[in-house]
């Protein structure tokens, strides 16, 4: 099941260097993680913004939001959800 | 280069019902030959609206708007439009 | 799976009475079928306004959105969804 | 009577651990006594957000704004109140 | 118990000058009836709108849609309601 | 002349305890006072929320204005203003 | 009493040319006959919109209603309204 | 050429007074000495924010904005421009 | 004296081909006209929109309001428009 | 290709004089930089804001997303982007 996930970024100003680069790097892992997984099927940036729009894959709402919950970066997240479904216009398989 | 295109559409409730199903048919044929040709990567529906969540393939911003300006329904449409790039963490080879 | 829907009803008002009246009776009826299946678990009125907040029990987007797509009042509606999981402090069983 | 409550919910980023633990415990305890006395009928995450949606079953606006300034998040709460009523379709007994 | 109640009132342009006419009698006669009654405590003009701001006391959310959604004007109406109740700092016996 | 006034409260939350009990009294006897001179007509809780509607009653926006910002609590608030005036269907002598 | 009014007016499109030049020389001498008795005190077209910033002066939020009421172009304007009052730094002797 | 120019001020609130009392004093003088030579033509605050409502007399667009930027507040305000021309109904010699 | 100057145009849907057009043509003609003269100093669709974004070159708000105001579109037109000037790290001679 | 992109800038507060200096100074010279290369086709500053339009020239949106990023000034901007191409009525040989 799809969803469009859409994350906008704010980290603290204040907030350390090495402390931001370690989250930053946690999350890349972890979402490279999810991505191998499927489940975070596409990850795009907005070009000009700290922000990203992604589809992700989950068999629920519940799953959905563990996921995100876990994100190292999500205190600093605003984050906002689409259920997606299958378009009667789509000729690819698998965009359910 | 992609973009992410969302289309929200309200076609006027006095249209003809035939006159309305044949802008859609339209819509559907022009969309689905512009996903064979790779220019329209992705359309999904958004659960609960009549709207959709696309990501375009161009190579050029003239080239998005052309292909938008086309699609039958796109006087019935309020269309956003927002510029992507590869994400850092994108696995995807062809995520650009 | 649970959804949060707020539908908001704008009937044109040129729209002749009999007409509107046998729009809402099949609305009434398409709800309290899917209602006794389960599926429409709650439906409230929001106070002072044509609107309702609604809890749909579904087993996908997919199914969510059919479901709003075939109510009789659909093209007459503003619709918001958001998708619920279970809260870490429900005592509730079923509010899955 | 039935009320409408969406909470979202910012804790400061640079309040201790501990301390938001302590909080979020005690607001546990307090949600689940009040859904043990029935006022608290429902909640439910917003998937993707630090958000619950509510219903809440009370006697009056008094009561309702009492329980809810007493939720010990409420200092980091943004709540939004509607005020809900039976919907003429509803075939639930209780969705008063 | 109180709610603030404001209505917006945008009646078509092309409605018959008569037709108005008899709907604004009867909103006047059905408001100064529930005025009466007590129900509808308070009724003040927006300056420069054609909107007002008032307080409902009613004995429920049920009551008040009720009452509003009885008003001659409610198609032509939009209205936003707040439920109110006694403030802290009130000095006033009645305004629970 | 009347004067809907409506004040959102948001107190910093590092702000010390006693410091902040302290200028709620402030506020309260300043309240009390001009609720007494008929200034402050009305003021009630919207429930859910630490933020009130108010009437005032006084001669000149000037007057307003030195009313409002001599509200202990002014520095916190977030104030919308809309002038009132009587209704056409009001039937309270005094709803100036 | 100085309020500022900001006025957008949106003439139908199908309004017949005369009928609408008729309101607006309605309008223009209703305007100029208020300017002239210091009612309003100040009109300015903002550029590139259908719309004015002016200043009105009068005696209560009641005149100031009657005198927008009474507007030719009302029924086509959306209207905001902002109480003024003589700003400390003011060295103009008569910007009450 | 005459410019609306709304500017809402918000100093910090742990700015010492002594500070925000000498910053108030030099945006004072400035704004007098301005108003003198007819570059701030007028000043009125709105009531009950602090914020006022201003019309500035200028040559360019160039100098409204180093007059803005020159305000001793000026990094503490949120500021709103737009650019007026006389009104086609305006009586006033000057309202250029 | 340069303004960003951004149209959407809504064109209503039930205006004749015909009559669309020759608005569009008599608006092309009256823009090439204005571009030549340097007062349209840019002009650029915005992608996926019937909207542009210019750049006016104008010795007045007067000037610009008359040229938008003339604008064969104008009536179908929502205009906002942004007073510029020179970016103290513009390069560009002739960008004032 | 053209973008443009509006920048709205807010350095904290609290940020050293000197630190500030020197990121605008960066932000200068990486700027000045761009422009020569024609990357930065135009920036302008709105009047009345710290905030500017710019009209970016570059291959794709990657190119775009990394300059952007690379503004000194970045963390502490707010960017909107709308990518643009060339207007039907635009005479401009190289308004792409």
């Amino acid at each position: 099941m799809l969803f469009k996930v859409e994350m906008t970024v704010n980290i603290p100003l204040d907030m350390p260097k090495d402390v931001a680069d370690k989250i930053k790097a946690d999350e890349k892992a972890y979402s490279q993680k999810l991505q191998a997984q499927g489940k975070w099927r596409h990850i795009w940036r907005v070009a000009g913004s700290y922000a990203n729009v992604s589809i992700f894959d989950v068999e629920s709402n519940e799953e959905l939001h563990n996921l995100l919950n876990g994100l190292p970066l999500y205190p600093y997240m605003t984050i906002s959800v689409a259920p997606l479904c299958r378009h009667p216009s789509s000729i690819h398989n698998d965009d359910r």
